[in-house]
């Protein structure tokens, strides 16, 4: 891990400098294929089929989207395991035929590593995947999965972020025996992502002051986009100070929607996928609300009535779209952030590293 | 389901009604004790020991709450599934080895509906937890559990989440052979909530006033009782258009707390299990961050500094201290709809069964 931050000439540059790095993060954790393949293949031979995914913040956002990798790729049941089940009610649940993944950027959470600790007692077959192949928990569980997005400097992750997501599908895959090609996709995504990015950043310049007094948001999406809807609401939330509140796009039906009016804007994220319809709908009920609606994704141009169009790229395979569709969320966090006079390298009451039970 | 509803004599009487005869909805569900018992034994001989819930809304929060009781009763790996990846993306997952709850008050909700249908073809027990016995969800599953909340008719929707939460608290306990122990326990709750439900009432009204202008809020809980922390942040969207977002007392940590200032005040459910630490410390750190703190639960009282305590009786078991410690928090809403000339028994936008996608 980093000894020192550089000195950054201006607030967020650091945060803002990572966003950009992010092609090259993804192409620098495709170095890493054969571990992959080779942790695939043990949790197959042992027949780990059941995936508990652990984590915090940003690293639990990704495990939402391994839900999706895991269960189209390999037909695998993947959750967001409980660690209070485990580490505080220590319910002794019988984890063989579970593979456990910790998820921590510097592999230092307390209650993630005690977890695996327990899961590994429990018989499961436990793996970290962590930026910090030497932490406590790399050496608490079986495997080591890096990260490899390189140092990680701003509070707020993203580059981070962004290889989670990306190595839970590059593990999904290499268990479906499909690791060499959903490599190639990511590679290709990740040219695409680079080529997007100036675009966006001068179509989120645009955006930052009519949001600039906004305290409340939804961000929606549904399916292998709801990660990037936690994540966009995390961004918003630590860098922004926005009360941003990711939903899925049917949940917003089920109470939130009476909550919106046109001081309470919706982040929608559409994607190329069958969840398409259903998103679309919801942003119907968003308009009819008085809300103003944000479109971002491969699809944006699908949702009628957007003040704010936000697209990318359509990836190689839609299971990839995760990886360029939180960019313009991330984006426009950093712009934001800066036309609210916030620091997003540093917010509030954050540090780098968190150690709170 | 009821044809018509009473004319209220004003706004929000119904909702409130609702609230108060929770005790007598609690005790309806126990006349359904056998139900329960025989479909917790076919689930074991059939080896479903994993447990799939699927709803929206309070059904998906109650869902939170099944995770503890499957997991701390009998040890069963219980999980909020994704009703997506089954209705939307067909991923064709094995669910054999697998117990379907299917939850829905009306038994309408589509893609319920739907997820139940697929999940019995791949093979998994499938069970409707449902006030309609004769609805379609209940048709579409091989067995029907009543919820038996009685007509619900205020659109947010109370006894029948605290029914759902009883009812996979008493599936959990027939499953590890003790539902007999936890029945008597429920019926005990029921009364200890029936006695403290006046003294609540009256301290929500004194604090509806202060929190009339409020725009947003975080309500924090962990363990068993996040699921009461995301019903209560949904009464208070749902009712009070506050943008009230729940989160674990450690995911505060990882980023949110950034967002924190005098004008944002923080909901915290405290209840005497081994969760309390983790609470407390989330506590102050809410407190040091400068924002307003709300203590309600069992261990209320162990939150220092809380500008507003409303604390309930402690439950002959910590399992069950969900069915006491969400009362407040609907009586709140209740009070607080009210100061802000807000109708909680018809919600803008809302009706009472969401058919949306």
């Amino acid at each position: 891990m980093p000894e020192a931050a550089p000195a950054p000439e201006e607030p967020g540059a650091v945060f803002l400098e990572e966003i950009r790095s992010q092609p090259q993060a993804l192409r620098a954790l495709l170095e890493h294929q054969r571990v992959y393949a080779r942790v695939a293949a043990a949790a197959r031979s042992r027949g780990a089929t059941t995936v508990r995914m652990v984590g915090h913040g940003s690293s639990d956002n990704a495990a939402s989207y391994g839900v999706y990798a895991f269960g189209l790729l390999p037909r695998w049941t993947a959750l967001r395991d409980s660690i209070t089940l485990t580490a505080y009610y220590h319910a002794r649940l019988d984890m063989t035929g579970s593979t456990v993944i910790g998820l921590s950027q510097s592999g230092r959470t307390p209650d993630v590593i005690d977890y695996v600790s327990r899961a590994r007692k429990a018989g499961a077959y436990t793996v970290a995947l962590t930026n910090d192949v030497g932490s406590d928990l790399a050496g608490e569980a079986e495997e080591v999965l890096p990260l490899a997005a390189g140092p990680e400097l701003a509070v707020a992750a993203t580059k981070t972020y962004l290889n989670q997501v990306a190595a839970l599908g590059l593990l999904a895959a290499c268990a479906a025996g499909e690791g060499r090609r959903f490599a190639e996709d990511i590679r290709a995504t990740a040219d695409l992502l680079e080529g997007s990015i100036p675009a966006l950043e001068a179509r989120v310049r645009t955006m930052a002051l009519p949001f600039a007094s906004i305290g409340r948001m939804f961000v929606i999406g549904r399916g292998t986009e709801f990660a990037t809807a936690r994540e966009i609401a995390l961004k918003l939330l630590e860098t922004c100070r926005v009360a941003a509140e990711p939903l899925t796009a049917t949940a917003l039906a089920h109470g939130p929607v009476a909550a919106l009016d046109p001081l309470f804007p919706v982040w929608t994220i559409a994607s190329s996928d069958e969840t398409l319809p259903a998103v679309v709908e919801a942003a119907e009920r968003v308009r009819a609300a008085g809300a103003t609606l944000v479109a971002s994704g491969d699809a944006a141009e699908a949702l009628g009535g957007a003040a704010y169009v936000l697209s990318v790229p359509k990836p190689p395979s839609p299971l990839l779209s995760p990886l360029l569709s939180v960019v313009p969320g991330q984006l426009f966090a950093s712009a934001l952030a800066r036309a609210r006079g916030l620091d997003p390298d540093h917010p509030a009451g954050l540090s780098k590293v968190t150690l709170a039970r």
